[in-house]
């Protein structure tokens, strides 16, 4: 359907996105094929989608009916409406559901990612793209970590934070600990990433466990004392002299890979 | 020395760093404490640091006298020159000097990274960063490949584009084999990593070599087939069913941990 007027208020899910997240209307941003794609295979009912002409039937041909309105712009007015210009030309908002709970996500999970104050959009994304990319079955969130949902973070984790199972674990210090627990009570291995030169080697951290839970904290920082001392083990990977640690995504890109080879 | 007009020539060097490069100007620019130290231990002879009275006081206390020209300026005087507000308040010009050859890079390497087509700036100063810190002895730079000194992949590579060996394959098609069938005389091993399902684990593909030349290539269409051709053997890092290809640099830095774990 046809919109020319760019103050149709059929249009308002995706107005200002440069503005506002959306995030606090209640909703989830998806842009481009692919991560609408995920978004309309996802647990998140989808409002609309808007694009060009071209990009709308480019979609349909290769992922099907969405199931829900179409909205066809031209570029002028997607412009206007979003608040840039969109190359793309697709978009699509969606209603956030209420999260899932920490025994929801881990149900049957054998690899999860726990992230302890990791702040920034763009490592939480990446974080997800490589957790999906590794196998990894689960995500949660401890204290600070950042909203995954945010647009950035869909964008950049190319659409899986929409897939992965995950949960947030409610705030404090005890739940925190409690939380952690519970893992371990579910056979988990918990291992935390530090760059202290006493933690052991990730491999040696990794071997011959059938359920691992890997701890991750904030670049800078890192992990809080506590969080670690939750935990079974200290991993490190080893880093050459006078360099920097890794960026946290790629940190647990590379704790990924090295559970992935542990199953070989 | 302070300096109280925006329009000093001495602050030529660091003008209009959003909308130039200076690349043209044929000089390379560090912001930030520790990208300025290394800048300064640099083969590239520093032009000047211009920053607030307390930036400057901060480095030469944690660094040491730098050995040139330091332009005190205050906030304002800054955001002008510059053409935004800074909030590091340190910046430093120094000269381009001629690259290293390829001989010259590799003196000495074990391990080596060779980029095919890796155009993004923020990915080459990821490569860079990550390269450096898993002992990754030089970068060389085949067709396609951007410019690591570049302001963006400086401050990316948190100034490991100026320390670690890096040098330009020749142009076309013929060089391109004859720099790897060099590499291969001397040696090494010659790895290309691809998502192909055909090809071998890396942990498979890195295993027992003493000197190894890792390949990676641009996000997307990644490695071209004759550079592929040209390696001894074709590794990938296993990814999950329905995901997308690891980001460059990630996928280097596996390469790189897995490469250091083989040394084990």
């Amino acid at each position: 359907m046809l919109i020319a007027d760019p103050q149709d208020p059929r249009l308002d899910d995706v107005r200002d996105l440069n503005k506002s997240d959306k995030s606090g209307e209640g909703l989830v941003i998806a842009e481009g094929h692919l991560v609408v794609s995920r978004l309309v295979a996802s647990r998140f009912p989808v409002h609309c989608i808007v694009g060009f002409a071209s990009a709308l039937e480019h979609y349909v041909d290769t992922y099907g009916e969405p199931g829900c309105p179409m909205y066809e712009v031209d570029r002028e007015t997607l412009a206007q409406v979003v608040g840039f210009d969109m190359h793309r030309g697709l978009v699509a908002a969606a209603d956030r559901v209420a999260p899932l709970s920490v025994a929801e996500a881990i149900q049957g999970a054998k690899t999860i990612a726990i992230l302890e104050g990791v702040g920034d959009h763009e490592n939480i994304g990446s974080l997800f793209r490589n957790a999906a990319g590794m196998d990894v079955d689960a995500v949660l969130l401890g204290a600070g970590a950042a909203d995954p949902l945010y647009r950035r973070s869909v964008r950049v984790s190319m659409g899986h934070v929409l897939r992965l199972p995950c949960a947030r674990f409610d705030g404090g210090f005890t739940t925190w600990q409690r939380n952690l627990e519970l893992l371990a009570s579910e056979g988990f291995h918990l291992v935390s990433l530090t760059p202290d030169e006493n933690a052991v080697h990730l491999a040696e951290a990794m071997a011959g466990h059938s359920k691992v839970a890997l701890m991750v904290g904030a670049e800078g920082p890192g992990l809080t004392e506590h969080a670690m001392r939750a935990t079974h083990v200290r991993a490190r990977i080893p880093m050459a002299p006078g360099t920097d640690s890794l960026n946290v995504a790629t940190a647990a890109a590379i704790a990924f890979y090295e559970r992935q080879r542990s199953l070989l």
